[in-house]
């Protein structure tokens, strides 16, 4: 594939989600001044797979992203890096993913880059979305803005994009029972934020790091103590035995369609019924609360009644899932 | 190494010109509402050469596709590809030259993003950068604008960085003979600007596809005639010579620090006085027209008197120089 032949192919199906020119910046007017700049690269494997492929978590990751600090996201960019030889109808089904899930988002895609190198210096292709949203809201969503008596949700079910992903590459038979739960949840965010205003303190994209990893930066940002219990957790039992099978624990597997929001606790069922009217948020449940206890810290009480630290997870995690 | 000492060490290099935060997204205020954004990937080859390297580049290709949309460059994204195993010293290197260009450009870079892949899976190191500007002046900056008279000004000599880049892969010896241009000219669009006004038609970084792409695209874009005369092409007799060697028209060849610029006849010993006050733009130089001819043709008057059509070049250009 040559160059032209690479663009021609990018701006015939992104088509009025597109709307780059040819000239080396698009000039955009916004609607205002205040705004929310995110960049995510994606070297997602497997490319494909149940619930998406990495057309859509490249557009849905970094409108999430914008999402939950407060921001409407208008603009995504998208540059590409492909490995030569890289087949086409791949590449095209990953733009139609692209297309759509930017469609359903409501958001454009204003420029583009593509770079090809020799076989063997990439895996496939890479993809890089950098978003910009616009802050229309008062707000100042904050993970400093916790407060005891806060009560923590989540949106859906827990590890699933993982376990879909990591059984999908082994061969583990499991991905045929969990499928990736990748979505754009901006529309969710803004019917939560309509419905709560100020009363959401944060909110967070539970990708890489998984839950664990959120709440203890949630707890030290907001020097607080966070509580969670386990059985509060949404987590589907096929997805907690494939994580056993794995030796692998579900409280810092990455998601794609997931989001912890915390909330003030006169205002979390109103939050909840919110959430419950998308599909992609139907399993919001609480699973904690921000606690009296030493700051910076997350424990959780376990299924059997004791009690144990939710570390902040160092070095290695699972790599590519996102 | 892991995320968290990637991360670290990226806060830590970039320093003042870094002020992303923990949070998902960066959250900004702009001096107004007319934007300009561009993205681009770099995965160049040779990741260090004599003028700049990867991290040069990646900043300097982004303040300059924004700076010749008419845009104050303000804000940086940067994401990095990193193959296991890639040297840390490499690493801080790149940072280094990221923070030191971004300053000189007077950039910062607002957010971040790292993704580690296994050996094999990546070729060192790739970056994006991502960069939005501000539209300041009621300029209309566009290629749909040139008139018959007009001037067409290069900033420097051509095909160096290429010349440099294939010589320095090859071992050709030319590589210590010529260097890479590669330079942020931000200021000295702005001094430009400043100068001629909307007398300045358009501009364009002359990097892949090079000089023979960028004239062809202006006169398609505006249905009209370039005239370029080859004796006044900057080019330096070893980059020539290089050039003759390896089988490749300078006219072609990618730049990193060379402007092509579209005057009115008027304004052109303006634009070049401010040109000609920059180091990087030192060299700068008329080196044709817009005429009366065929609509979206380029022709040139070669150093032997005789006239040629400079075609739009399908098909491969040369890889990784950018």
């Amino acid at each position: 594939m040559s160059q032209e032949l690479i663009s021609g192919t990018i701006a015939l199906i992104l088509g009025d989600t597109y709307i780059g020119e040819m000239e080396d910046s698009a000039l955009l007017e916004l609607p205002g001044r205040r705004i929310a700049v995110t960049t995510d690269s994606f070297v997602v494997e497997p490319l494909f797979f149940d619930g998406g492929d990495i057309g859509k978590i490249a557009v849905a990751g970094t409108v999430n992203d914008l999402a939950v600090s407060g921001a409407r996201p208008l603009y995504l960019t998208l540059a590409v890096v492909l490995e030569e030889g890289f087949p086409l109808a791949d590449f095209e089904r990953i733009l139609h993913s692209v297309r759509d899930t930017a469609a359903g988002a409501g958001v454009r895609i204003v420029a583009g880059d593509t770079k090809v190198v020799r076989r063997g210096e990439a895996d496939g292709i890479f993809l890089n979305t950098t978003g910009v949203g616009i802050l229309e809201r008062p707000l100042r969503l904050s993970s400093r803005s916790l407060r005891t008596g806060d009560q923590v949700i989540v949106t859906g079910y827990l590890g699933d994009h993982s376990i879909h992903l990591l059984s999908q590459r082994e061969g583990l038979g499991f991905e045929h029972r969990v499928r990736s739960d990748c979505a754009a949840l901006n529309h969710v965010v803004a019917d939560v934020l309509d419905a709560c205003g100020e009363d959401v303190r944060c909110i967070r994209d539970v990708t890489r790091g998984g839950l664990g990893t959120v709440l203890n930066e949630f707890a030290q940002a907001s020097t607080t103590a966070i509580q969670l219990s386990q059985t509060a957790l949404p987590i589907r039992p096929e997805t907690a035995m494939a994580a056993d099978m794995l030796g692998v624990d579900v409280l810092y597997l990455a998601n794609e369609g997931n989001l912890c929001l915390v909330v003030s606790p006169d205002r979390t069922e109103a939050a909840l019924k919110a959430l419950h009217s998308h599909a992609e948020s139907a399993h919001a449940a609480v699973v904690g609360s921000v606690v009296e206890g030493q700051p910076g810290t997350v424990r959780m009480t376990t299924q059997d009644g004791r009690e144990r630290t939710v570390d902040l997870l160092y070095g290695a995690q699972l790599p590519r899932l996102c």
